[in-house]
């Protein structure tokens, strides 16, 4: 029996609901959405709103449109950084950035647009007073992960925030670990877009992502894909209004029923139940690991503003073959290396070596936690 | 019941191991592919990697690598068009494409990038006597679809073919009609990219498409998005190799499973079978729609180069009338409108009216044809 602690990578396993809403699309509706005129196409249609409108309502806007579906956060980033940087602007990001913010930056930097990084401490909290002095005239935007992928950590968003309403600067704010997760007003932090995917803390299926965007971004940001929208097919240009601006083509209808599915889950719960179990989780195995001497934790020991994911290392064995050694030998399911976040790693001093990561999520349980800590203790020492 | 005539949409339904395959990846595998050293993640790869494998094939190659996953056929045309095309260049298009070439072409033309259209026939088919005139000393590409989504007409890529290889062209292929439909043979027409959906003739779910790159385009494309791909974790720069080079972020894996379920079920049968079973049903709609003399086919009426697709207009009533008079008194689903193709509506003399498009599947039948004729006769007369 697996032991399943990559949830950081992908929750699983996904509410039975979730697959059951696949199921039925696949079996009973199978239609596309807003270009038919029969009525499993208007039964497709009115999923697609709600769960826009789910979506909106959990960032804390009522505003369906400014949900927009992408096939991962890695698209949503790219959608907004290379639709909205122009040359010679420059961009602030955190030291623990996930690649797929940092890789489309390094592409930019081909259109003379530069960023800076803002240094974070060794357990991987921004340090916001550095956020004035990485300032330069031609900053535009700050664009920020919410939480590390690698130790957990959460930004402070609510000074980030603050910092870019006085500098009038854009806030991108990367939700990848955090919808569903943590809560993300935007009536109260202004961004111009959340970033998200559907398949990590929203507990729907890989595949689907998408963002929240603000009317003033809206307006400006040029989409990444143009095609066909079932709307004005008259014409050869794409359309301004939302949401169709930002999604040509056949939306993945499945992966939409599944996320609804999943959205509908999340809300019976309410994401503080289930942040309030993964966080119990975290402290029992954060507690039980101070015991084993050889390892590390690497980034912060407290509970407080983080999230249910844990690195750890030690200098006894190679990472990698632990992370081996506990899926072969105990079931115990983690990700070892760099996690795509190599500067998070410099950050954390852990590179090159990397960490191995437990991730927890609401279907893990205090047995395994146990289990997983007997196992590192008969491995590592 | 419902009579599916939208397959050119979508098809629908899909054969059963679609679901049961996507039911297994998300209720029994669950993980991403190549990140995780645990065993599922070994599993999943294996799978995408028969995946591309088959798709390669599919297209007379068997080098597996040469396939990426996108959302749809919209992603990989956008994909191949911005990633290749550069100030100053010219392409050349048909008269008949679909807006998933046009609305990245006119976005393109603001960097100056320009697009002239070989006409084509009323019936839709190329003129291939015009692509020379068509030409220019700056023109880089052909940009094709294979065959019309309004008319069914196809196009002779082979004449295409040779005059892109004479004039050193890279042809693209925009397959989102026929892959799985027809032979797409790259060994003999040498193209640069053929770009394809899943959740069409390949009876996958939607969300899931992809393109097949050549070795030449592949070197020097630039990706349209970059991010984590599990690989070359420690940098900060896309890797360049294939496929991590076209793929970033988590895939679409429920997707990959139903797609490599459906691909399997195309083999077992063999697309002439499935090709075979569809024409049988064009010849009968075709030959009895005769008879209904209110009733004009927009594009071949033969049977020769044509996929089972369509379009039909009448001057006795409105068409998007027809088609929701046959939806909701008949359960005839169809298509009405511009189908995306507004150009393609121009070529066939069907501007700005549209048409209602039927387009058959394999799960068709002869009673649903005639069932529908019969509609099609009390409603028209």
């Amino acid at each position: 029996m697996t032991i399943y602690f990559d949830n950081a990578a992908t929750t699983f396993p996904k509410p039975e609901s979730v697959v059951e809403s696949m199921k039925h699309y696949i079996s009973c509706v199978g239609s596309n959405v807003s270009r038919g005129s029969y009525s499993s196409a208007f039964d497709a249609g009115n999923i697609v709103y709600e769960t826009r409108e789910m979506l909106a309502n959990l960032f804390h806007d009522n505003e369906p449109e400014r949900i927009f579906f992408t096939r991962n956060v890695t698209e949503s980033l790219n959608l907004v950084l290379k639709g909205m940087l122009k040359p010679e602007d420059h961009v602030l990001v955190s030291s623990m950035e996930h690649n797929a913010v940092m890789r489309p930056l390094h592409r930019l930097m081909e259109q003379k647009i530069t960023f800076s990084r803002i240094p974070c401490t060794k357990e991987g909290y921004l340090i916001t007073d550095s956020m004035e002095e990485a300032w330069q005239e031609n900053t535009k935007a700050v664009v920020i992960t919410h939480a590390s992928n690698v130790s957990g950590s959460v930004m402070d968003l609510e000074a980030i925030a603050d910092f870019c309403q006085q500098k009038g600067l854009s806030l991108i704010i990367d939700a990848a670990q955090t919808a569903g997760v943590l809560p993300i007003d935007v009536q109260r932090l202004l961004p111009d877009a959340v970033c998200f995917t559907g398949h990590k803390g929203l507990y729907g299926p890989q595949g689907m992502g998408g963002a929240w965007i603000s009317k003033r971004l809206a307006s400006t940001l040029k989409p990444l894909i143009e095609g066909g929208t079932g709307s004005l097919s008259d014409e050869e240009v794409q359309p301004e209004y939302l949401p169709d601006k930002f999604e040509a083509g056949t939306l993945n209808m499945p992966g939409i029923y599944g996320l609804n599915a999943a959205l509908h889950w999340i809300k019976e719960r309410g994401i503080e139940e289930i942040h309030d179990h993964e966080m119990k989780l975290t402290r029992q195995f954060l507690e039980k690991i101070e015991s084993l001497k050889k390892i590390n934790v690497v980034g912060p020991m407290t509970l407080e503003n983080r999230t249910a994911v844990v690195s750890i290392k030690t200098s006894t064995m190679d990472l990698g073959q632990l992370a081996h050694c506990l899926a072969k030998d105990y079931g115990v399911a983690t990700r070892s290396g760099m996690h795509c976040a190599p500067h998070a790693h410099k950050t954390l001093q852990s590179f090159p070596e990397g960490t191995v990561r437990f991730s927890f999520g609401y279907f893990n349980t205090e047995k395994e936690i146990e289990k997983t800590i007997k196992a590192l203790k008969e491995i590592v020492g």
